[in-house]
């Protein structure tokens, strides 16, 4: 019998994306979609790609029904949004994938600095887990609470972790230049200088220093740094840039090496990380990562360099940001914790070209 | 038991959409993909999309070997290749989707004027079956040889054909204004003013007018045009442009009025046509086909408006032109010819952004 | 003396382009800018493309004050703003240039028809020139108020006029079709489905039929139908088309023949109706308008085809919609209205690529 | 009386730039125009923007003949072919300006190691002048021969000069992660994947570690770096990456602190440095650099930011890589050469949006 999964968010991309996936997903029944701002129209109308897929109408967001009437909820509100909600869907029964920051950082005295509000439901906090399953597979499994990755930490993690956990590099210094298509501003993002004709033939930098998802990242190498490592351990520059493409993240990760090594022994330390990981390509040598060989899919592929010159060792991974990044990422969450096929609704491969 | 399927001319942009779509496809193995310029590479460091879905290494092309080696063989070669080696396939027992050109026109006088070449295997003409389902659906299921339609062809004639069927607009003064893509140029296309530089921020027109598709263009449309229709029956100017997006045809046609039609009229002749077409769209009042809702899916959505001051139907139709106008339409006219749901492997929905 | 120039609604992307060439134009001198929902910032904040050569700061619109203190004013609000202020700046002994649509339409009923307002000061309609100076030179020189043209029909019209004039092609079953850049839709124009996201990798149609510019394009091209022509004369089907780029328009416009005509003939009226033409160029045979080649610039590329199986000319021009379809063709008018080189600041070849 | 000035390589991007550049340039008469590869036809066939503006046909490289008739020639041709012909032109008496890379390393040992060539023409690398103005401004002026500054370079030198003069950065471990168009790969980088279906919607990393740029970003960095300033001193890892548009190049360059310094401090260090600079804009704070602010000109905007958490100078400088990172630069270079005011020609804002 197949599960029932309500969508909160319908309306803004990375909720489209979820229900496009589900709406294929072969163990999956959608039970109810919410928008807010644009209810009570089909969802179709909304994302026309859906017509002859899903013929839901967007309810208000009631999380006392929607939380009884579902099995499990992916909620991909604002970020502080979902702190609101998540205690009562919970309450109601249902488990709960979290596709904003709410649940991400286990400390609460982050979320005032990093995102300027002032968490309403910090007990949750250590329940939640974090929802990436190359590092945590075996805790999502049974989780109630999954908080799932942001975009870019996504792939500066993935890019990342091979290194720091091997501790071939040092614990500070690091960068990581991230590159992004447009639509991780979101739907409503359109406004403010995201509107075609600005984004469109223009690169820039936004939000450096100091974008809210340097906490997360660095949460999370602190944790994957070994023994001694705790929380802060590990200090990352991160400098988010928006490109002129719709969906894709390109991160470019600079480590200064801890101890001599090579490409092919940082490429072993790669192979080794993710050989059994159904969604992370280790690249061949002589290729480097590019968006596109993941747009649309659930994959991450990934490359290292050393730049023995510069004692640097150069880390690029490459995601979709609705994919791997978000929606994928949080089917995949999904089906670990129902027990399904890890990959169920997510073996495809991306558009080329 | 799979059904065993070769791609000839796996490198090019059609080739590998139809390998990408067989990849996961539920009823289909693989037996072998050719890439002349290209052979003996893993297809999969040609398509990085393809890595981790398709072990495959190019092969020389070999029709006996192939031939004798598939149930089915999708040909995707430049216009003039295939009939060099499709009688040979055909000889050796499989079937065969031709994504060019070579078996499209039932005249083989038409080849010299529209395509510059003389046709070397006139005699499989006869027995060839336009492949596009909502026409033919009938001739196809038992065929030997489909001959898949060109991509413009494919949307004018689901934007048309209510229309012509109907005998509502003018048999001549019908002008078909199309945008495509620029991956319709193929891969090779990239020199000659399809790099990027100069085909980004650009719109042109090229080839006007007598673009060879407009014979193929015609011919179908005599064939809808009731009793009275023969070849040469319905006349068309077509108009191809390019556009700055990799996939995606919009074409917009423009057929002067026979007799008065309201808009809601057409429009009932359109849902009576495609009622129960699997693929085809007919979108509600007040909406217009986008390319981006078809986008890597086999979907065509369709429109018409009647404008009354001029006495003039509009139709528009939206499709991938790797999707409904290349690959996803061989993959149905395989899923037809071999008995499968009609549907097996492309029900995905487009990517929407 | 430099001649006193402001510009009313500097925030929008057509008044933003007029004070870029104003900025370097060598016979002008910047005296206000206004912006309503932005006033009081830097221009240069706005559009940091300005930094360094404007350093006006945004002011409320006075039309009183700007009309005293300005020789001529270039009014770029959304239409049915600047009729209101019109009749004070010209009161106050300003010229005017109007971008929008206020003064484009003689027959003041036509304004409730094609653009759901009544106009409310219909004795400037008389008064107002039409300002494509291929069309009407000499009376734009001495006009106190001139109305630029719109986007739409300044291609439309450099493109069938020469056809229209000669009398070489049918008054009705004309076919415009309109492909632009998303710029055409404004800087406000980002929401609602121009976001970046959802506009690139797309093409469709919007406004089919009914697109106001309709009224316009007929109301001209009837004035140059010869002896016979009165509005209305000529009939039009007009359809626009966003494509994903920033500026450019491309017109293909398809006339059924009203006699024998061949492309060499055709070529002839275009070479003979643009010979003296400062900005407009008919291409080479061979060589078909590209919107890139205008991209920046004042300039209009047209070519024209005969379709002689279909008994249809095709003509075809390429301008950039902020240039020659917007502000390019604004100061185009100013020099004529001033007496100055009619190409006075406007020499600046477009970028390629 | 204008100068006498030719281009060699006109077919290429860059070349092509500097023919539109120097096509309204108030003090130079264009006197020849070659192009290998299509010599003999209309340069306004190859790039249609010159139509109107250039009537010159393109011819064969003939050193002797151009060298003796032109005061000055900007020779833009492959790495690796200026040094083949840049003795001859100079013998003859023109002054030269070099595009390529072929003189701007002082060591010829670092061409075989970074180019994979020798030099042929060694004697010329002392003499030659490095020709970034914001460097060498009094050496550029009288020099026989300049050396025009790779893309890369230019943008990354003028985003990390005024950190590494004053001193508060180390000389090791700095990051340059350059995004760039693609316009950069030239018009004969069409093929290998820079076609538009596979460049767009992608971004992409390329030649990491070891873009030849590397040496050059080295070699003038350690000339900055002060009184212990030696070749190699400055030690930079350098990523490029390739991002879907035409133009523009963004660089993020990471310099670790080598003492305490804040925003406004790291900010006064660039006022200070490019108070004079007619190209150079350091952006007030809170604006941070996009390409599309400089797209068609020669203006190059910075901004330098501290993370003080890491202990990192971040700065960032964009600029248009056939603008000041190549056909811009060689005209400011010619202004300081040919002694006229160095914006001649250049004083032309971006285009915007």
């Amino acid at each position: 019998m197949a599960v029932r999964v309500s969508v909160i968010g319908a309306s803004g991309y990375g909720g489209a994306e979820a229900v496009r996936l589900l709406a294929t997903h072969p163990e999956v029944r959608l039970a109810h979609v919410t928008a807010e701002a644009q209810k009570g129209r089909p969802i179709a109308d909304l994302y026309p790609n859906l017509r002859g897929f899903v013929d839901l109408v967007t309810e208000p967001l009631d999380a006392t029904a929607i939380g009884g009437d579902s099995d499990l909820v992916i909620v991909s509100l604002p970020s502080g949004k979902a702190m609101e909600i998540v205690p009562e869907l919970l309450e109601r029964g249902a488990r709960v994938i979290d596709v904003a920051a709410d649940f991400r950082l286990r400390d609460p005295s982050l979320y005032p600095a990093w995102y300027s509000f002032t968490h309403t439901a910090p007990r949750y906090l250590a329940e939640a887990v974090y929802g990436l399953p190359e590092l945590h597979r075996a805790a999502i499994r049974p989780a109630r609470l999954v908080a799932n990755p942001g975009c870019y930490p996504a792939a500066a993690l993935l890019a990342l972790t091979p290194l720091v956990r091997a501790g071939v590099v040092r614990r500070t210094g690091i960068v990581i230049d991230a590159k992004s298509g447009v639509s991780g501003a979101g739907r409503g993002g359109a406004a403010g200088g995201h509107g075609f004709s600005e984004a469109n033939e223009d690169v820039r930098a936004y939000a450096i220093p100091g974008h809210a998802h340097t906490a997360e990242i660095e949460q999370e190498l602190s944790g994957q740094a070994g023994g001694a490592g705790a929380a802060g351990d590990v200090r990352v520059t991160f400098a988010p840039h928006l490109v002129p493409m719709t969906r894709g993240i390109l991160v470019t990760a600079y480590a200064p090496l801890a101890r001599r090594l090579t490409t092919p022994e940082a490429l072993g330390l790669y192979r080794e990380a993710y050989a059994a990981e159904p969604f992370v390509r280790v690249l061949p040598d002589g290729a480097l990562p590019q968006t596109k060989a993941t747009l649309g899919s659930n994959y991450c592929d990934v490359a290292v360099r050393v730049d023995a010159r510069a004692e640097m060792a150069i880390a690029i991974a490459a995601i979709d940001n609705l994919g791997k990044g978000a929606a994928g990422q949080a089917v995949q969450n999904l089906n670990l914790m129902l027990g399904l096929p890890e990959a169920a609704g997510l073996r495809v491969p991306a558009l080329y070209p």
